[in-house]
């Protein structure tokens, strides 16, 4: 995103797998070329048992199978996985784990979260979370400012074709890894399979979404033992309170100079001169593009 | 919206039961309140059959269910609903009809559509558009501003307390049913259970959302006899191909004066003298507040 700190994983507007340029009229009736995100079906399996088909970019098949049932609780931090194959002409990936697994109660039990639902087992994703304890942090409004400027100029898909979501895991000021998907909880749970794979922990670690602070992202991001959640989006009440449960620092409405903590206001450190943070510009505002 | 066309169906923003004031602080350290709205669970049953528990304001729960129901095909156009019967405490709606219903199998089936995904039988919605004509109908681009401008400065949860979906149903420049929703599938849900129980047409109507155009979206347009689908946000690929084959007119990224259109085209009049378009005024522009 800057020079100083090249990202590990960062959007490819330019592959062309992930866009389709498509034609219309504008306001004025003149035919006009735009570019929109394709999505795709990608089905999952679990061994030998098929989960679910999500819609997605499709970009990263492995994290976001990994993501997807580490999310739902159908993997385990402490699973081993054996293998993940990904066919894609049959657009499927199976996920191979050393346990053996069986969901078929669990695929009949079905919550639908706000937002982005995914038909979650939320009593399960519920019981997950109890006996979680949330790492000391800090969050440095220095490193927020940092962090949302760059979000707001990395070259990505948004900016490309817009209607797509991103998020971003990031150490201190440094953004780590960048995904994007038409879905957000796809781009969520990219991240927590990069996660998995690489072994890396949620605890020295910031996590960024463009979209809303729901119930279904606190309770992502709390599985993933990240203790700091910001948005340039807004809250839902069972979100913050999720979060005033988990310990969970939780910021929303960051853009520009301006942001709210809702909970665990106790990790910020307001260490920057705000007379130095300039106005999100249009050029970088995301025009709702996020929206859904 | 304007005097000249009151809603049917208007928000409620003062509805205490729709949002909750929470503390916090700001990128000052400032204590501040601020509203923001409230999300519970309703479990939706089909006769003697659980169906699922969304999460959703509540604010219609007999509509919230009919329309879930008719947009998942559980429920169809012809269908006799004998009873809706709503238990605040038990926080359960259950829809009885004439026909006998049993979902069992389609319970199992599950593909997550983009966006805000609800664990939708996609094949079973594909299915369900094949041989739907939708009507010849026309879209003035002065209705298109007029309804936009509408929808900008009706009072609403948005403008209270963000973080929410907005969707209206209008004829010609008129807005009929604005609903808002935690989730946007609910708000569109809601206007698709309106219609059935007061056995509107879609012929004659204009769809609003403040999401993106997704599959899913254009599908539940298709599905309520709706010829013309508008939103300020941005498109996906798979949206535009399905608005293309069942020939309905999809307009985004309808703010002030800009829009564009990629699918049926043919519709719109462009009657409208653009110079008399205020652009969108950044105290009505939706903060990204719909992000999800």
């Amino acid at each position: 995103m800057t020079d100083a700190s090249p990202l590990l994983l960062a959007p490819n507007p330019h592959d062309p797998r992930l866009t389709q340029a498509v034609s219309g009229v504008n306001e004025r009736g003149e035919r006009v070329e735009t570019a929109v995100p394709v999505e795709r079906g990608l089905t999952l399996y679990l061994n030998a048992q098929e989960i679910v088909t999500m819609m997605t970019i499709n970009d990263y098949p492995e994290y976001l199978a990994i993501g997807y049932l580490l999310n739902q609780n159908m993997l385990h931090p402490d699973d081993t996985v054996t293998e993940v194959e990904y066919d894609e002409d049959l657009a499927v990936v199976v996920v191979r784990t050393e346990r053996q697994t069986d969901y078929e109660g669990k695929l009949k039990k079905r919550t639908q979260t706000s937002g982005c639902a995914q038909g979650t087992a939320f009593g399960d994703l519920m019981e997950a979370l109890e006996g979680v304890v949330l790492p000391r942090a800090e969050l440095r409004t220095s490193w927020l400012y940092r962090l949302t400027h760059a979000v707001n100029t990395t070259p990505s898909l948004y900016l490309e074709a817009g209607a797509i979501h991103g998020c971003v895991l990031a150490r201190a000021d440094r953004p780590l890894v960048y995904m994007e998907d038409v879905g957000r909880h796809n781009a969520v749970d990219k991240i927590a399979g990069w996660m998995f794979r690489q072994g890396e922990s949620g605890a020295d670690k910031i996590f960024y979404t463009t979209g809303r602070l729901t119930s279904e992202m606190v309770i992502k991001t709390v599985r993933m033992g990240i203790p700091i959640l910001v948005s340039r989006s807004g809250f839902t009440a069972w979100g913050v309170e999720l979060a005033r449960k988990t310990g969970l620092t939780l910021v929303g409405r960051a853009k520009g100079k301006r942001f709210i903590a809702l909970a665990g206001e106790e990790r910020i450190v307001f260490d920057q001169d705000l007379a130095y943070v300039e106005e999100e510009s249009a050029k970088n505002r995301r025009k709702g593009a996020g929206d859904e």
